[in-house]
């Protein structure tokens, strides 16, 4: 299967040059593609018929066989060893990338919204954001909403952490305030989280089907006008001396919790 | 009160370099001690009275009121910038560490043991480790068992994650089979986890007071000799396209739901 291929071998290539660039959001939007890195990532992009511009895989990559499967249609380049390791942030590589066009959101229609959604208001860390999508999905959530001041969707270590989860639900960026909103216009709760007791307690809101959970930022919680907004703010009682749960922890037990 | 202290500019004293070197397991064993990085671990020492043979500061350091109300008897060292960012592994260290003795831990008398028990099989990246023993501290547990071929407990980046919380709960080294058959002497459960939808679900099996929940390693789960052993194994079930969740966010989701 590798007969034809173009082959790039030196890491000073300028389509190499570009491709590591893509790290950087400002790149990302321009080239309107981010990087996957591994074969689990490049499978379930295949599988979940993404549109892949580009895949790099070096000449002894593992699981050829399984990759020619797929009889993928799109450029295909062999890369050595070398470009591989400049390509990826893990100290020893499998020797798979994907190209993947940035989806572009679809429209969405706030007034006809429904089942399980994660809203994000300022959370930071990479990889806390990256493991509450995979855990939303896992939960069964139908989406999550990337609020003002969430680390960007398409970063690497997001997409290292998601572990493909961004192919099964639906992903936004968004205004908080308006998607709270439009879940309040047709009665849907809206759960707020904060670090007190005067809070509710998150065992005495019962199992739901259509509702949003809101999660904020590891230092300083959510935003103020957002505890304002919401149906009802959540906390999770702590035991012990411990002063709070990181925060894809957190939103793990509440997901599912609260989901029917 | 840094009018008599010692002071350290040079990264290349060799104080600073044996420091430098607890980042290594061998080094911690050989020396004794690991080193707490930021106000909020070293706080959580001085509260939790641990034994702290020195504390390094650097000179503007902000809640030095704070620290000075702590009348901390032992050695008290002024650093450089250079030395604080020599020794943290973060990029703008708060400028304050300390180094703290490794606690031999206590005999313990298996025979008695009793209270909610969370056991690690083979877990091995340390930010899911800390944050598993914080979570388990949140949660009420009386104290986490590395098992074998878990990661070291006073690595950097699992101190880093605990938050303190090892001042809080108690934490052993110990052989895996041995504290399962302990809790079965006593007839109180000792909860496996698998991915296998024929394990029991885990919303199934009521809360309890004295139990064990052992969660396994990232990529291969719990050693099957342990699986055979429990009482009974659980699963979380995963609604949409997930294949797994991350093995600390599973934790909490079972730490919480199993505690009574």
């Amino acid at each position: 299967m590798f007969i034809s291929m173009e082959v790039i071998t030196a890491t000073s290539n300028a389509r190499v040059k570009a491709w590591k660039k893509l790290a950087k959001k400002k790149e990302r939007q321009k080239q309107g593609q981010y990087l996957l890195d591994g074969w689990h990532l490049v499978k379930e992009a295949l599988l979940a018929n993404q549109k892949i511009a580009t895949i790099l895989v070096v000449a002894d990559f593992k699981h050829a066989s399984e990759l020619a499967a797929f009889d993928f249609k799109g450029e295909m380049i062999q890369i050595s060893d070398n470009v591989a390791k400049a390509l990826s942030e893990t100290p020893s590589p499998q020797g798979i990338f994907a190209l993947v066009e940035i989806p572009v959101a679809a429209d969405v229609e706030l007034a006809d919204i429904s089942g399980a959604w994660l809203f994000l208001d300022g959370v930071q860390d990479p990889g806390n954001i990256g493991t509450m999508v995979r855990t939303a999905d896992a939960a069964g959530f139908s989406g999550v909403v990337f609020g003002e001041g969430s680390a960007d969707l398409y970063q690497p270590k997001v997409v290292r952490s998601m572990q493909g989860s961004q192919f099964h639900l639906q992903l936004h960026v968004g205004n908080l305030s308006e998607w709270i909103a439009a879940f309040q216009a047709q009665k849907f709760p809206v759960f707020g989280t904060e670090l007190n007791e005067a809070a509710r307690n998150f065992r005495e809101v019962g199992q739901h089907q259509d509702f949003a959970l809101i999660m904020g930022n590891e230092g300083n919680g959510m935003r103020a006008d957002h505890l304002a907004q919401t149906s009802l703010n959540l906390y999770i009682p702590l035991a012990g001396n411990a002063e709070s749960l990181n925060v894809a922890v957190a939103a793990g037990v509440l997901m599912f919790q609260l989901k029917a």
